[in-house]
């Protein structure tokens, strides 16, 4: 027996991916430690931030050296200082601070879905034991809406440029969450007015975040489940943020007549979303988030931008645009005809 | 309140390392429905997959996105190909096939010691209820054996080319684990006599691979504890692979004392180790298994080429040099003075 060796690829890959859950643990245990917090602080020997983190010298040397080797922290002689991406968004200091959101992409309800993956893919659809995020009061979307709120600021941001309203403008949000993304809009536009739909439990994430933010007066809120609360009529936009990808199509043609039907013509449906090529295998974070909406949602997906063109045209829309924004996330905008 | 988001950094390496656990269990997914292998036999629509892997047709082609999107696919139209990586070490029809590697890296009793990595950090060492991976006669050993051999065949080729032996060789094989950097050495010099140390029931994955590879009557044994047997004197060669790291210097320092009063003069202690750079943070492999044995042991770690120097000078060996493998680890080789 031999094992020729000469011609083969690097099994870099193989390790790598092999070994990918590491990381996510070692990022997850240093947000715990504050330790990202500690050095933008100023603490930058082992020692130091041993006593700062309470934990072990050793400990902390060898989570600052795997750290430094993923690109999360500069090793300076025998110091430590943050790099750019982890003094924007893993220092309590910055106003980026992602530290909250990764608590609750690292919770057991969410990294569960994928404890049982095999059987996943062969029934094709989550687990009767998953969590099934879609589920009507999910306590989860209480988190979520909790700790969302850093993550979807920018895209937020990116939305209210886009859409540039201007005058009065009735502005329905969908599934609101944390209602961020209609509350940052009512801040641009000082005469825009914004319905919030979602679970009671969640409208009080987006109605405290309203008042954070100026805008409580402006904001009502409508409790209930999207598919079934009568949204009203003649609303100028209606938000869809990151909501199409926990159902398949039917179900989104199905609600996007109903968004229609709330919607005066020529007013827009404005869909936040994981939007993959056509390919569905590209750019990355688009095509691996497929895996998380099977692992976690009895029928979600990714849509390409065909398909949602695709269906908003099947729910009356038309002049359908695409726009980036700084996540990796789109907007798409169709016009009610 | 406002957030700036215009001088902010790519986030994509928070999400990227937030992700990361689902990257693993994607990998460990795929081996376990043999998708790489059916790709490999020929099959390569979803639905051929589909019947080959008794899986869903849904959950098959979500996780080939995902896949592709990794490096491990490619897609033409609407049908999946393997790639150079996933053709060498994913697929069983190749030599290399890494497949029952994977199975144990990815074993709930590997993986389990980062479940609790904030309490381990600041503990400084691993749980009392992780599972120690130095501990005497711990079964994970004869996994590891069974499962490594394709994952250290190219590192036995290597040493062997290395060292190329000629004549009556006599090579001590300590914690020989699989046995086959020892084995792979007697099959290319016909005269080369191994004797190989580890615990009893590792000792028999050993002796079988020697059988395997034809070379078991010039392949003995001798059944104990590396610190405590008596490994005899005499010998022209002494294999360390993998070892050093599950220990403190000090310990180290005391054991290849051990190994040099077993070796003739001018005899050759022969390291194979994760070996990083002087900064400790790179490469990222070395860099990175590190934590692995903050996780897995009470007191391993990574050594520099300097301090590995500095252990075989304390032990009596000089004329230290260090040589490159095809995987991510290397040789290191001290002289009996």
């Amino acid at each position: 027996m031999s094992t020729p060796t000469q011609t083969m690829p690097s099994p870099d890959l193989f390790f790598d991916t092999a070994l990918a859950y590491q990381r996510s643990a070692a990022l997850k245990t240093a947000i715990e430690l504050g330790l990202f917090t500690a050095i933008g602080d100023g603490q930058s020997s082992v020692d130091q931030l041993a006593a700062r983190c309470e934990a072990a010298p050793r400990g902390v040397r060898i989570l600052c050296h795997y750290l430094a080797s993923l690109g999360f922290l500069d090793k300076r002689g025998e110091e430590f200082a943050l790099t750019p991406v982890s003094a924007a968004f893993l220092s309590k200091g910055s106003p980026a601070y992602l530290g909250d959101t990764l608590q609750f992409l690292s919770s057991g309800e969410i990294v569960g879905n994928f404890d049982h993956l095999t059987d996943t893919i062969r029934r094709g659809t989550m687990a009767q034991s998953a969590n099934n995020t879609v589920s009507e009061e999910n306590p989860v979307w209480v988190k979520f809406a909790e700790a969302m709120v850093p993550m979807m600021m920018p895209n937020a941001m990116a939305i209210a440029d886009l859409l540039n309203t201007t005058g009065k403008v009735r502005v329905l949000d969908i599934a609101a969450g944390h209602g961020i993304f209609g509350v940052v809009l009512a801040q641009r536009n000082p005469d825009a007015e914004i319905v919030a739909v979602d679970w009671p439990s969640v409208l009080k994430v987006a109605s405290a975040n309203a008042a954070r933010f100026g805008v409580a007066q402006r904001h009502q809120t409508k409790p209930g489940d999207a598919f079934k609360v009568d949204f009203g009529n003649g609303f100028d936009v209606a938000l869809i943020t990151n909501f199409l990808h926990h159902f398949d199509t039917a179900t989104n043609v199905q609600f996007l007549r109903k968004v229609a039907a709330a919607l005066k013509p020529g007013g827009r449906a404005v869909i936040l979303e994981f939007v993959p090529n056509a390919d569905k295998v590209s750019p990355p974070f688009p095509a691996q988030f497929g895996l998380t909406m099977l692992a976690g949602t009895p029928a979600g997906d990714v849509y390409s931008l065909e398909e949602l063109e695709q269906m908003l045209g099947s729910a009356g829309f038309s002049r359908v645009t695409a726009h980036p924004t700084p996540t990796p996330e789109r907007v798409v905008v169709g016009i009610k005809s």
